[in-house]
């Protein structure tokens, strides 16, 4: 399996201005949201990216894309069916190769040398198959993400295979369907925000556009459908999702990012002038 | 003399995006940089607002402006002669009133109960005369600023008569003109970004446009002469401005607005957490 098409999905109600964010990265470039994640993802091997944002938005994107990098293909979704129905909106775009998936109103920030895409996509194209990018998460938080439960590989470190992957559960629930031998107590292995997909996911959801009119459908229920079938592994990243669509979101990436990039010292400089001038 | 209007210059080459930027409010709320602004001056008095913005950039700083505040009218500023012309673009919505002016790249974080736009204006009313609002700044920071120099008014705390004004003085050219009496050595006073205009100052910036068809004039120059033949005051605001077309700008801005806000405690939380894992 090689992979060389990516789709973000940025088409979402209320994170449409976020991916149109400024920030400055690690090595102190003035950037967009998007463009970080472009750069990422184009250093990691991908040609072609399809990027699905809602009506009226493609040349808010273009702008925020900027000139280099990859081949991009912005399409609109017009009477949105929600985020499953994002991603199908690239069928035409994808034909039948596996593909990168990311969604846009997060940032991954990787401890490794490679980009947390990279991680991801050279562990799908080693085992073949679908595989979804996971950071182990304290039970608090779980109920803001899809988690998975699985069965870890033997002999391979920070992968599952997934046996199912639920929306958002309660704290009751992951404890009866979600726990996974091996992890801390009190930990659950959530969603990354960034998949490898092959087109039998492409065919899960095509199956829930086909069989109602106007349903709205999301990624999770597929993939939870297709594990029971086809091998789906589930890989833990070394590195941190930032999620910007959250309050503060974009300040503690920024901070994430500066307080790890060039300009440490220079933060924190400045952080402690602020905190010396609040307290006077 | 009361202050109905305002004018929001936003037609800088490199700080188009920067008032589209959003950000969290001290109490907590998701706004633009311009929506702050705005937010800011209609709590001051402001009724009207001219925002002059680049070609085609309209419909981008509407959205951006929201749905509610002071009536709004937006100028694109066509074949641009710089800082000075974009304010007279404003002539014909101005009339024969004074006016209040701010830069849309900084924020004005007051230190006390009033916005310092409105500590501003009501400076300007009671002394019924053109009044720029500053902050003692360091020696090493003037080049970037408009530095004014002058003598402190008698029996008020904060206020000075404006001698001249120069635009990014070298240290130099500071100490040999702009030396104020009874400022802390080292110390400058230099423009906050924000004024209270006069008709007069419109007159000086037409000779400058009508007596070269293509020279780009700037404000400075206009006040400077201004002085030579009328009142002019310089005001110390309680508060502080960000300048977040500086590096880490919108991120240090973010920052002070929190760490003075209802969230302080959640982000320095954050702060640490992030500290912590950073340095492991």
């Amino acid at each position: 399996m090689t992979i060389r098409k990516a789709v973000i999905t940025a088409a979402g109600e209320q994170h449409a201005q976020l991916p149109l964010q400024s920030l400055v990265t690690a090595d102190g470039r003035d950037r967009t949201v998007l463009q970080t994640t472009i750069e990422q993802i184009a250093e990691s091997g991908i040609e072609e990216i399809a990027l699905i944002v809602r009506p009226g938005m493609s040349s808010a994107y273009l702008d925020a894309a900027g000139l280099t990098g990859p081949d991009l293909l912005i399409i609109e979704q017009h009477n949105p069916r929600g985020y499953g129905d994002a991603i199908l909106r690239a069928e035409e775009f994808l034909g039948d190769e596996p593909f990168l998936h990311l969604v846009s109103d997060h940032l991954f920030l990787s401890r490794a040398e490679k980009p947390c895409a990279r991680q991801l996509i050279e562990v799908a194209e080693q085992h073949d198959c679908c595989v979804c990018a996971i950071q182990p998460t304290r039970e608090n938080e779980i109920g803001s993400f899809g988690t998975v439960g699985g069965i870890p590989v033997a002999r391979e470190t920070g992968l599952y295979e997934v046996s199912g992957i639920i929306e958002k559960p309660t704290p009751t629930i992951a404890e009866q369907h979600l726990i996974v031998p091996g992890q801390r107590s009190g930990y659950y292995l959530c969603l990354f925000g960034m998949h490898v997909l092959t087109p039998s996911v492409l065919r899960e959801l095509r199956k829930r556009r086909d069989a109602s009119s106007n349903d709205v459908f999301n990624l999770s229920g597929a993939l939870n459908d297709l594990c029971q079938s086809e091998r789906c592994l589930a890989y833990s990243i070394n590195g941190t999702r930032c999620n910007i669509s959250q309050k503060y979101g974009l300040l503690l990436a920024q901070l994430a990012i500066s307080l790890n990039g060039q300009d440490r010292d220079l933060i924190l400089r400045e952080l402690v002038q602020l905190l010396a001038i609040q307290s006077q």
